[in-house]
């Protein structure tokens, strides 16, 4: 291996599907680099679980995709992110790269495709910045503090909507139950909206449409998937080697890989899963 | 010990805290009984997950309470009784009572409270049985059979409410998308009515004034938690020794036993979780 090319596989992992809409974005933005994707579909949701058992997952997680010699991990995570970035960075022998500080980036202005306007967070101080995802992901307080940091007097509004996820796997999307509960579960934005919503679990990014039909056009949506690939963009060439070709993408879960095709396909509808392997971390 | 008495525990488990409307039943009805419950809530939910990983973990999680030395299991889940009940069988030292056939006879309408009017299903030859459950304990049959073996002749319709499950979990049952949802998700015996409809999931109960409210008095709903009480009842004196007395009452999970409180207050208002331990399965 020489020193301007790394042909290795990037890793990338989520508790179930929903870090798909992550890699889809890495498959288009990063035509010449590998990819496996390990999705932890026997112990999903994380989103309920408690700090210590989300950290504990995330290594072993991590752990399985650096024996397969990934040069780079992706957390697609939210959840994951919110909890076991520390100690996975700690553990790992490769850049980490999570999902909460490139969406965080992004909705302060601070992550552009051009790159022109990063000027820094002072003029976006009195933004308002909510922020969706699971119980565990807003309990953490990590889209709070990074926001704090980056935009410094942006005011941020945190929600859990637990529901989406199983509304989100389950393809129940079109039924006016879920439009009604993701206007209930909205409710504080519709009573004060915000400039900027974060949506912080890869889930949501497939609510997207009927998000912004209750939101209305004066809230952005920030999509962390998009946020992620302007990230990784930055890391390859200085922390992360380029690969000069694609030679594979592959697909791991760690329950019935039947199951993961049928649900994937509502994230990657254009994806053939012709590898999906299943292992027990 | 004695053969007239035996104080072991009975072990009852389920993947997260829908078990505990089972325990409750069962704490009432045998209250010279010690129970220890575990809630397998590092892993919920099973009904989503394949046969094989809801096999896995129902065999790990019995040998944990075996371990404990009890006299007999409850399966609670009926994801795990649906899927992981033949294995367990071929595997336990003690009897094993899992949800399904209790549910089914008395949706057979041979399992009353005063045992006197078991007369065979016979004459319920004609009823419309409608099930309910998660995706893994419809897509199993294991309702539709036993039904077919206790009532031959009876329509059993089955669908699966998946969202029912995040629903109650989230203490989301009191909102107007919740009953909304439980409407989308019953259409089915709307249109087409049925004389009985099976709760085939613990969590179920919880909603039943909202799932009566849809269906109206001419359907019968089925709550397996009583049915089970029943069935234990008939099982304690014949293959299981009764206790004189009950010694303890004890609660184990495989997550945060801080968040498990705080969801089983949906369950069990009344109890006081003042034992809840961790373990790692």
């Amino acid at each position: 291996m020489d020193n301007s090319s790394d042909t290795r596989p990037i890793g990338i992992f989520d508790s179930g599907v929903g870090g798909l809409t992550v890699l889809q974005e890495l498959l288009v933005k990063f035509p010449n680099e590998s990819f496996i994707y390990l999705g932890d579909t026997a112990r999903v949701p994380y989103g309920t679980k408690s700090p210590a058992t989300v950290e504990r997952y995330t290594i072993q997680v991590a752990e399985f995709l650096l024996r397969q010699g990934v040069k780079g991990l992706v957390v697609a995570c939210n959840t994951a992110s919110a909890l076991g970035l520390k100690a996975l960075r700690d553990h790992s022998s490769v850049p980490v790269l999570g999902v909460i500080e490139p969406g965080c980036l992004a909705a302060a202005g601070l992550l552009q495709e051009d790159d022109a306007s990063q000027t820094g967070g002072g003029m976006l101080a009195s933004h308002r910045i909510g922020v969706i995802g699971t119980h565990a992901t807003i309990s953490s307080g990590a889209y709070a503090w990074h926001l704090g940091r980056l935009a410094p007097g942006c005011r941020v509004t945190s929600v859990a909507c637990p529901l989406f996820v199983p509304v989100v796997e389950e393809g129940w999307t079109s039924y006016p139950s879920a439009a009604l509960l993701i206007r209930e579960s909205l409710q504080a934005f519709i009573d004060h909206p915000v400039d900027f919503l974060i949506l912080g679990c890869t889930h949501y990014p497939i609510l997207k449409p009927r998000i912004a039909a209750v939101l209305g056009p004066a809230t952005t949506l920030v999509d962390s998937a998009k946020a992620v690939a302007l990230s990784l963009n930055k890391l390859l060439g200085l922390v992360i080697v380029p690969s000069p070709t694609r030679n594979f993408v592959r697909y791991y879960v760690t329950d019935s890989a039947s199951r993961f095709r049928e649900v994937a396909v509502r994230f990657l509808p254009q994806l053939a899963m012709d590898s999906v392997e299943v292992v027990d971390l």
